[in-house]
């Protein structure tokens, strides 16, 4: 019976997954259960007041048009606001620049559609974004994932990937998800000269960039592609898509996220999008441009990244504190997620299983591999922004806990005696 | 410079189109503009009092749950809500078989991705929801189109196209988009026994169902599939898949619809919108449920149902009054729009353009039908549910001169001393 409609009706199941970490919320929805398994912002951050008064202000003075339909391409004071916002990152871009996409992940989905031809290869870091991996799935991608180090993408790996014809290159070049590195400036010039000689375009996801608790900000792949390029006229061209979101500034319930490009690409983009879901949310659209206008939003993510600074802090020292030697993980400087790679030929799966059954939640390293899972079997993803210090640490002692009843005898043993 | 993106990055033309009611909303938006054009339901029926109080309550209550992520499948109460709220018309749905949407386009979306391969023929009502049509262009549909009459989709003309093998039939039973026509209770039991027959799956999209102002509700096709069938085990099985929204009932800015099929229909669905958006907005549907509960949706439902009422009225006698006799128009029991179809041989292009001049607008035809938009050419779709009674009076009187303005000389003559 469970397969009677799929068999009659012969549904597609090619490139259909379900994302691991979006079944892993409800299990770690539990009260007792301390997750580092999604990706969530920390409730106690979410403006609460500030959205009351934007609700009530938008629903006094302009309801007929905040619960109508509205533009394909977004609420247009929110796509100026966007474009002034990126100019401090030096990206100059225009409201015709900047389509208002159902969260960043309706921005994968929209590149997937516009790009992906069944076959067509998508270059990609090994690990990557793994809700990129089941956006651009559906379209039939074939993946060429190029590794990363602590500087990010290996661009002195590249020759030979692009060189198989990818139809463009997705980079997260801040806090990686899942890896929480950074891509090296010198790594970023040589990134937007190869996407310009081979003539292969780059999208840039940026969710995190606004989330640095230490160094220098870097500048985003878009900003030098058109240094590179000399040009200054309005993002009529150049290599680089730009994505980023409200979901970690303001909160991610309300699914908001956009795409700069040059206009040519966003009309494209918008005539997708009206197929899709005709447009975002107008509602949720006005809401955002009153809460975040006024300088409101650049003050609120001054608080995200004290809390969620402290939060990374707690978390580092408790895995110097609780792990053993063998385990070693990332210092993100921002972001949301670091990685932690242990010791070769562990279970991840029985580990996994152990930590579940403490209470304890994360998600396994494989996700985030697009062809071959076991590259990613000796790593775990661990968020820190959802959990307050206190579960943090209390977290990490559990999760240190589970993983030393899965090292090998011989190894832990050995070690053990040097780490104490 | 234009086209430097789409030719250096070979970006996909195929498929995307752009709806030319969309397009049209932008020119509408003017005040002076009397708008036949869109779809959009009375600004003055949304039931802002209520949402400023749903909103409050979400926000003091339940602001930690309703600004974060979400479930795929959409916020359980609000799935019960609907599953219940459907029982009345014998829909007997659990929440495990309902899928919240970013709207009902989204809907349409991802049932193309799910069935749809390149070259994959979908049969649908010839005129359709132009919507439709944009969803399923993207995965490469080929349509075969029946006609339509007064009651309907002709189920008499549909064994040969049934034959050449559609992956799914398309079909709005009741006050249809764009022709205002009902399926009538007779066809509608020829067209669940020939889905059986045939083994191919109805998509009954129902958008309007609950704004019917004259005559009684008619079963729908997903209440006689499952009598047809004997079944009544939860919708385990079934040949349709039915699809409605809260746009026309609360508000389309919330971008709320919803997907009724059975548990492994839902699933893969669900993990298609999980890669196309993750999941709609958490805060719409907290807010719509506050709005929705205790009845109140039912008691708003009887208000529109009043006004939207009057306003067909009002349409259909501006029409008998200053339309020649030479044109006729369909008389919807519910919904949103009429059709109107005017003698042969007038050029629909110029009568637009003459009626834009005079400010007031509708939909020529021909963007309604899916291969050759000539059979629309002697029809143009009209809203009635946005314009207030005057403005519908008053722009029924401009277009009628726009339209007299057309008549070929002969005929409009002849006809003349008849008709005064």
């Amino acid at each position: 019976m469970s397969t009677a409609w799929t068999a009659r009706y012969a549904l597609r199941t090619k490139g259909i997954t379900s994302s691991a970490i979006r079944e892993l919320l409800k299990v770690t929805q539990r009260p007792e259960m301390i997750s580092f398994g999604g990706g969530l912002p920390a409730p106690d951050v979410f403006p609460v007041k500030r959205f009351e008064e934007a609700c009530h202000k938008v629903l006094t003075e302009q309801a007929a048009l905040a619960l109508q339909y509205g533009e394909s391409e977004g609420y247009a004071p929110l796509r100026e606001l966007i474009a002034n916002n990126l100019a401090r990152y030096g990206i100059k871009a225009k409201v015709e620049n900047v389509l208002i996409t159902s969260g960043s992940q309706q921005a994968l989905d929209l590149i997937g559609k516009l790009f992906i031809n069944r076959g067509d290869r998508v270059l990609l870091e090994a690990p990557t974004y793994l809700g990129a991996l089941q956006a651009f799935n559906v379209y039939g991608a074939d993946y060429v994932p190029v590794p990363i180090d602590d500087d990010g993408l290996r661009t002195d790996l590249m020759e030979e990937p692009l060189r198989s014809g990818p139809k463009f290159m997705y980079v997260l070049p801040n806090f990686q998800n899942p890896a929480g590195t950074t891509l090296s400036e010198i790594r970023r010039h040589e990134l937007v000269l190869l996407a310009d000689r081979f003539g292969i375009p780059i999208i840039e996801d940026d969710p995190y960039g606004q989330l640095r608790y230490e160094g220098e900000h870097l500048p985003p792949l878009v900003v030098l592609d058109r240094e590179n390029l000399r040009r200054d006229d309005g993002y009529s061209i150049g290599n680089v898509i730009y994505l980023s979101t409200f979901s970690k500034t303001l909160a991610p319930g309300l699914r908001l996220g956009w795409i700069v490009a040059p206009p040519e690409v966003i009309s494209k983009l918008t005539q997708l999008k009206q197929g899709a879901d005709l447009h975002t949310s107008t509602f949720t659209q006005f809401v955002a441009y009153e809460v975040a206008r006024d300088g409101f939003l650049d003050q609120h993510v001054k608080l995200i990244r004290r809390v969620y600074r402290e939060r990374r802090d707690v978390m580092l020292e408790a895995l110097k504190e609780f792990f053993p030697a063998e385990v070693t993980w990332t210092h993100p400087q921002g972001g949301l997620f670091l990685w932690v790679t242990l010791p070769e030929g562990l279970d991840m799966q029985a580990i996994f299983k152990s930590a579940i059954e403490q209470n304890v939640a994360f998600v396994p390293g494989d996700s985030f591999y697009a062809n071959d899972g076991r590259e990613g079997s000796r790593h775990m993803r661990l968020n820190f922004s959802n959990a307050t210090p206190e579960r943090i640490r209390e977290g990490i002692r559990r999760l240190a806990a589970a993983v030393k009843r899965h090292l090998t005898g011989t190894t832990y043993r050995l070690k053990l005696p040097l780490e104490v």
